[in-house]
């Protein structure tokens, strides 16, 4: 048996997340598919990160084991060949059979991108959220997401439903960054929990448009009072950036960070 | 009776373009009904740039007039609650009588998008043209494209089946502008010949695969070689900018370049 990562790019909005599930259309099932029509085998395949309903993929991470005649880097060819437009495969490796995906990585890279301009713009529509009650404040957001850097229980983030065991996890980089109406809120963890980055921009929201104070957002996390953790951004403005891996085992990008960053002239 | 002007942002994918014709779905047909639901009027719409079919719009200008009750300014708003997600009023302002969103217009502005990267890209794929078949080389792009600039007849770049009187136009200004493997082909003129642009990106490609030289390109309009003129690029790539007056009319911006500028980091 040979082992195979892919660099994986998807836009989701017509996919009920990554995880299989029956009777839904996923990106896990639509890949495996695709992986059945080329070998004729039933191939499992395991992702670093399982972004939900809706969320898109830059960079996403994927790894299978086949015995099957194709060499690992001709895979992203023949598989975009079967796939549907919304997915594609970036690049194919050939990767030690103890490298995985997922356990191997050591931290994940998710990005929120929000139009906080008073119009909507068709060409952003697909991949943000456009939100403008009033022009957020960049400057409490970001004294409120630096309280999340380090080693703390998010429980409060954590949506219902979740079947993970710990809601500790380590936040290694979390950052808001604004040019002109677009803001992006780019964080990095060890793990995520289920909705929590959506739960995080929900909030930030809120300190953004003075409704809540940064130390409200801060109290609201660290005291676990996820009772009072009601608004959550929409999965359409979500992206899984990549995954980052202590030796890099893919060719093309050190830092495949393959979504756009957008700037728009003569907006105010 | 009052004249309105609006600017128009769409989503060109599933229209024939701007024009009405007979059994296609095209945007002034779209949007003459959504006035037609709120006014109970037929009202005929008038634009800066009659778009092709497929082909994009960030800041297309409409003037209409009508004697109905609705304020100016509030059509916009009231536009949107009738017309499709692909197609959103930016702005609408009140026009002087003689104003004309067409003939008042000094010149338009489009702009041609190209992903000269090796793998395609998912999140530009739908207003861009993935074309790589080598290393685009803009230097010669740059030489031929700037042969362009001033009042020349550009029959070679008309495509067959116009129904202008003359194919001298202006082009005010024309470049070229390369951020990593994204390029943007930015024209002004005075007025366009039907499928003008198209043919330009066509024939500036084939100098930027050095398949001919700036200088064959040169010839080839100015001697009016139609004949020697295949290549058109594909309309999703090209973005109807705007179009720009003696006088702005419009309140929120004086450059209504909405179409996006994408960068993409960790490319090669």
């Amino acid at each position: 048996m040979k082992k195979v990562a892919l660099i994986v790019q998807y836009d989701g909005s017509n996919f009920s997340g990554w995880q299989k599930q029956k009777q839904v259309n996923t990106i896990q099932e639509t890949l495996e598919e695709a992986l059945r029509k080329l070998s004729s085998q039933q191939i499992k395949t395991f992702a670093a990160g399982r972004t939900d309903a809706g969320v898109h993929a830059a960079g996403q991470v994927v790894h299978f084991e086949t015995d099957f005649v194709i060499p690992a880097n001709k895979w992203a060819g023949a598989l975009n060949g079967k796939l549907p437009k919304s997915i594609r495969i970036i690049e194919s490796v050939g990767v030690p059979i103890d490298w995985h995906a997922c356990h191997s990585a050591i931290y994940r890279h998710y990005r929120y991108f929000i139009n906080n301009s008073k119009i909507e713009n068709i060409f952003l529509n697909k991949w943000s959220w456009h939100r403008y009650q009033k022009n957020l404040n960049e400057i409490t957001m970001k004294e409120a997401i630096i309280t999340l850097k380090g080693k703390h229980d998010f429980f409060a983030f954590q949506k219902s439903g979740s079947t993970r065991f710990s809601s500790i996890t380590t936040i290694k980089d979390a950052e808001i960054i604004r040019k002109g109406d677009l803001i992006f809120i780019d964080i990095k963890a060890s793990g995520f929990l289920y909705g929590m980055v959506r739960a995080i921009v929900g909030q930030l929201i809120l300190v953004g448009e003075s409704k809540i104070s940064p130390e409200d957002f801060h109290h609201r996390w660290l005291n676990k009072r996820k009772e009072e953790v009601h608004e959550s951004a929409p999965a359409k403005g979500l992206c899984f950036i990549n995954a980052v891996y202590k030796k890099n085992v893919f060719k093309t990008f050190n830092n495949h960070d393959l979504f756009p960053k957008f700037l728009i002239e003569g907006y105010s």
